[in-house]
């Protein structure tokens, strides 16, 4: 059964065999009266990808495709979607699905709704698995697709549907902006986004890294300050500096967490945003109250948020800072263990699908 | 030496010994231009006084006199002062100095000013040690002393000064008011006064606490719920429900945050201000995500919102639940037991210092 009753991808069987990828065919959900299929052009490889099949956040529901940076061609679309129409160029995030009916989503805040459906890895209502973008087409529902500006190149606004919104989120939310002073800790995929946003927003951006051979990058990207974290004391100069602090690394558990605390303005945040495989450093409630500071972590975006970054990428011409794979076994392969080893600079793009894939509008 | 170069207290030698109260002379330091001199008449009994005494926050400088909730007349004035005048009634709370020139106090965050001098087991600029409230006298500083409302009654008014300050402040920053929905975990001396400035603030007051004895006071206080957390699945019917929780018991570390953090709205707040001897239960950056919420704490409040409180609290007669006793070495030595063994209902004030240490004005 080909499409429009399956897609094919590029499918983990064995989380202990994470870099072995087989295409292999997967049913798609029903078709419903919001739904859009897209078939696809190109996907950003997340570490979220990593940290599933490698079982790094809990045994994956293999055999599982994954990827949620998908940008692709609208080829049918459902009798009630009003946003987008066949042949519109169109994006996929992590979230596909949400009940649409709950205070959450009814307050934009979908991303925190209980019956959020994953891109991939979840179950859609029906039961039929949800599988992510290193595949042919996806079916996805209309709230959680997003048609891409014409100013941006589809492998430069792939990333941009989870690392961008990832950062863009709680940057906006926490206030970034002229005047502000904001800290991006770990300069990876999410942190090279959220140097680049936080700039865009207008704010003095300080990168805060232990790899000063990224130092010339950032500051291309529009950082303001670096801050090698490896020098002794480093913090002891920026206390009470910082309006907040966006962490992106996921090595939180190597973290001096009471010395990222001193950095902050009175009330300030430490906000995570990476998610590593190990629990944070032991804390006690007294070293929050020096700065009177606080820590967290957000899931994503909205689908307002998403729409308002992919129109200031396109206004201010933000470039991603991408490297292109073509799609196969060993392309992806190679940049899953690229992911995993920290030399991606800054985020893998799989592209070429017509060639795995064949020509699909 | 007597007064005006000495002060008599209750003091700690050994906190091995910290029932163990006697009493003695201790220095002040040397009178400045915007010093007041106060005759005691009542003090509060903290929990930061007894984990002083005890060790529990680390050794203590012995021999040390506590007391940060001291309310009395004062008595002299220095040649600079504007704010009092001898005769008034006073008051001093946890923080009695702070440099008043840094970012921090000249952006009304004195209360996290690193230069800022703890009311006991702290020194002045010139070395001399800080002592507290279980005393004849105390020498503060303009900007730390509180003129009380002829409304309150001094007993009333003392355990206001530390205990209702410590939660009145995150109250206001968090934005207590008509149509938020607060949750208070603990009623001890700081949860009491949470429900009371929580109700007085217009909020919906949620009382998370697991002394089934303690509903009847709590709805006398105000509280419009109380919600038993020794009941399994306590948390389920509050998902997504308070904008913030005022955590003000300090066994944090027996809590399973994650329940905690799932009644927060999305972007809700853990604020802690009680501070325990044990650390926090171990936490992942993941543990955050589900409702994009915050851990935190604070310290104290400032100026403005100690003057903001006492004014509240005179307007609208709020009665602090209180136990007096007589100041003696034996009655301190229950008082601190009864606060140690949380038998406390809700806040012990020493009173009849004429009694202990003569009539000073």
């Amino acid at each position: 059964m080909p499409y429009p009753e399956t897609a094919e991808g590029f499918m983990i069987h064995d989380t202990k065999k994470w870099t072995e990828f087989k295409k292999d065919e997967f049913p798609l959900k029903p078709f419903g009266d919001r739904d859009i299929d897209i078939a696809i052009d190109c996907c950003g490889v997340c570490a979220s990808d990593v940290h599933t099949i490698n079982g790094g956040w809990g045994e994956a529901p293999v055999p599982i495709c994954v990827g949620h940076e998908v940008i692709g061609k609208a080829i049918k679309v459902g009798k009630d979607v009003k946003t987008i129409k066949v042949g519109d160029r169109v994006g996929v995030g992590a979230q596909i699905g949400a009940d649409l009916t709950c205070n959450q989503c009814k307050a934009d805040q979908e991303n925190y709704c209980p019956n959020m459906v994953d891109t991939y890895g979840s179950n859609w209502p029906d039961g039929t698995k949800t599988q992510g973008g290193y595949s042919s087409h996806i079916r996805s529902h209309e709230y959680f697709t997003f048609k891409i500006p014409d100013a941006l190149e589809s492998e430069n606004a792939a990333p941009m549907l989870c690392a961008g919104l990832t950062v863009y989120s709680p940057l906006v939310r926490l206030g970034c902006g002229p005047g502000k002073k904001v800290a991006i800790s770990g300069v990876g995929g999410l942190g090279h986004y959220a140097v680049l946003f936080a700039k865009a927003l207008g704010a003095e951006v300080y990168v805060l890294s232990h790899s000063a051979d990224k130092e010339k990058a950032v500051r291309e990207m529009g950082a303001d300050h670096f801050i090698n974290i490896n020098e002794k004391d480093w913090h002891k100069p920026y206390n009470f500096t910082f309006d907040f602090i966006l962490n992106t690394a996921d090595a939180v558990h190597k973290f001096n967490l009471p010395n990222y605390f001193s950095t902050l303005k009175v009330n300030g945040t430490f906000h995570c945003v990476g998610f590593g495989d190990h629990p944070l450093p032991t804390l006690n409630a007294q070293d929050f109250a020096p700065n009177g500071n606080y820590l967290g972590a957000s899931h994503i975006g909205n689908r307002p948020e998403m729409l308002a970054m992919l129109d200031l990428a396109a206004k201010q011409n933000i470039k991603s800072w991408i490297e292109k794979v073509p799609i196969s076994e060993a392309g992806i392969a190679k940049a899953v263990q690229g992911v995993s080893d920290n030399k991606v600079r800054f985020r893998y793009v799989l592209t070429d699908f017509d060639k795995a894939f064949g020509k699909r509008s």
